[in-house]
């Protein structure tokens, strides 16, 4: 039994709220400029990349947030504006500078994300456009246009909203993000963005995404590649009216519950759409000694090529599932260790005691032929459990990134 | 100049050793049995995989080695003896025991090695048979039928011998190795089997191999995934008469620079040879601030899909480099980072202190044609260097790992 509701919605089903998704020509044809606004200043949280080579607007809201306050996101997809060097970030900044006089606010609470192409100087005439008309079309139907102008490779918008009761006064938390290349455990290429009319502390904010953060994005892989531009940030404006939501109490467990709950939705929704995906997979650790041992182990298993293709390949071979658990770091006993597959089809035990158990091969087959695979890896060692999501590795993914894009 | 002058030739070229390859059914038709022997007891040194989980071979040849002395190696393939419990353990053992029966030697002296499918118990009469005929054909001139007998997926052998002069007495050393998936840094599935007639103390040979192993087997990837068998030995049985080699001497140089160019070799074929390979990868990392940071690096690189896929694809794709990278834990300045691209058709600068420069794409695409590609990394940070070696993703990777084997 949850504390929240599902509902049909997204960045802009808190109340204050507007977006806006509009083609500017960064792209040839689509959408490629996105912007999202709060009609009152915001608590924000957010986390970025931790590859060391950052892409300009990462490194200028990096410094934006320090005061824990902003009203606007600005964002174009088809150019990261990354490996860019000083001209990339005073280009950054002008993006954001050119937002606030539009919207009238200050140059201080706009951030901007950029994601596409690297090492190429944003075209700052389109990007004037962009900005130009986005602040125009800003609606409180815009939500679904900006999901679709951050859109990279992906192949489908990444959309969610919840709604939930704090105190007797009803909340919202809304989310889009984008992938789907260079992702990988800790942040890849992808971009979400948060919103909630939540009253809620600046630290409780910043606490509950960090923490939901590690347990949705960071838990995702699509080729273990980590890219430079990767952000997720939260808005919170307060228009809920409820309390301010503060730390260790059991508002702030509601709040934590329904976000984390959007941030898993929106991760996974990241994985199901990876490059040349053809299968969805979820890895189950369960009964680690400790959380961490749960999160290497599943981590390891959800990133290895070879757990990929099998699964690609429809193929139950579970030697691969062992070997990748194996160099995880994971502290386990191999002599403990049973693994199953599940899916729609069913459930099959595949490796008992760290070692062969016999099971049909055509129950395998059938469970592994459907789209949604699990993998259940049972540490029989202690009481922590994580899962990973990721997806196989198909030709398509190797068609996608061995060509040049277009 | 070298000190060592490079042969045909293999582990039978040093003195007293013996090798043969044959079929003993494990596999559906090809040679799935090899043995080398050395008619004297020999100084012995291994490195093993350093994945958790473990297969039985290795299991057992890490208590066998303790006392650093071996006379014999007994290898199949089509069966990797991993994932299989105390019966592998016991299986592992009677085939070393068979072994010395057969060869009249110390049970203690002979190592078992394993390669193939995962999970399943060695077929314990075929194997018997595969001990039999390979100690009656034990030659010579065997040792291309033992390098042809330790492969599985791999299209090619690997073989490589040196001589040297230590102190006016002539020494060999040889090796064969084994790769082609599962392929990691950190020792991954291969087998690499190194023979030598120099004299040498126990301790300068557990040195010397160790040491090389680091800068060769531990730099090459093909997919990122570690085995459970993975292996090499080394074995030293003195017959050249040199004067005992010890560490710390003009002698020691001398061996580490030639036991490095055979392990290197060897190395590079494993890449050269990764499952579904279009094109071998070198990555050059120079001028870090350590060897470490160039280590860590240049794996990184090597490592990344994206960069793999890319350079399948021809792409001189230098975003996916510099991000690669950023994410490696290297230490670096952004700034002061060089990229080359360059191969027989030229050398191509595609990076400048970490930006974009103006580079000719028809130039890129000439030398990206090429068969062997190098990514040179220019860190301009210090005077550490390091090459890791690997190979492109292609479509054959994904066929070959994402079917059934037969």
């Amino acid at each position: 039994m949850e504390d929240f509701e599902v509902i049909e919605g997204n960045v802009t089903s808190p109340k204050g709220f507007l977006a806006s998704g509009v083609f500017a020509g960064i792209k040839k044809a689509k959408k490629d400029f996105a912007m999202i606004y709060s009609e009152k200043k915001a608590n924000v949280a957010a986390v970025f990349t931790t590859n060391k080579v950052k892409a300009a607007p990462v490194i200028l809201d990096m410094e934006k947030i320090k005061n824990g306050e902003a009203q606007a996101i600005v964002v174009n997809s088809g150019n990261a504006n990354a490996c860019t060097g000083q001209k990339g970030y005073e280009d950054a900044s002008s993006m954001a500078n050119m937002a606030a006089k539009y919207l009238n606010i200050d140059i201080s609470d706009v951030l901007v994300c950029s994601t596409g192409v690297i090492g190429v100087t944003l075209p700052m005439d389109k990007i004037a456009k962009g900005i130009e008309l986005a602040s125009q079309r800003l609606s409180k139907d815009g939500g679904k246009d900006a999901a679709e102008a951050i859109l990279t490779t992906d192949t489908f918008t990444k959309e969610v909203a919840v709604k939930l009761n704090i105190k007797g006064y009803e909340v919202y938390i809304g989310g889009i993000a984008k992938g789907s290349g260079m992702i990988s455990p800790n942040m890849a290429t992808m971009l979400s963005f948060i919103t909630t009319d939540a009253d809620i502390s600046k630290k409780a904010l910043d606490k509950a995404l960090k923490e939901t953060v590690k347990r949705s994005y960071n838990m995702i892989s699509v080729d273990g590649d980590m890219s430079t531009n990767d952000t997720a940030i939260m808005l919170a404006n307060g228009m809920a009216g409820n309390p301010t939501i503060e730390e260790d109490t059991h508002e702030y467990e509601i709040f934590y519950n329904a976000l984390l709950y959007v941030n898993k939705h929106l991760a996974k929704q990241i994985a199901k759409d990876g490059e040349g995906a053809t299968k969805f997979m979820e890895v189950s650790v369960v009964n680690a000694p400790t959380e961490d041992d749960a999160i290497l182990a599943s981590k390891s298993i959800v990133n290895s090529n070879l757990v990929k293709t099998a699964i690609f390949g429809e193929d139950a071979n579970w030697g691969r599932i062992i070997a990748a658990l194996g160099y995880s770091g994971a502290n386990f006993s191999q002599d403990a260790v049973d693994i199953y597959l599940k899916s729609n089809k069913g459930i099959i035990k595949v490796c008992e005691n760290g070692g062969y158990v016999p099971f049909s091969e055509d129950k395998a087959k059938e469970i592994l032929s459907e789209k949604e695979i699990s993998i259940v890896v049972d540490l029989n060692a202690g009481k922590y459990d994580a899962l990973a999501w990721g997806c196989d590795l198909s030709y398509d993914y190797v068609k996608i990134n061995g060509s040049y894009r277009t």
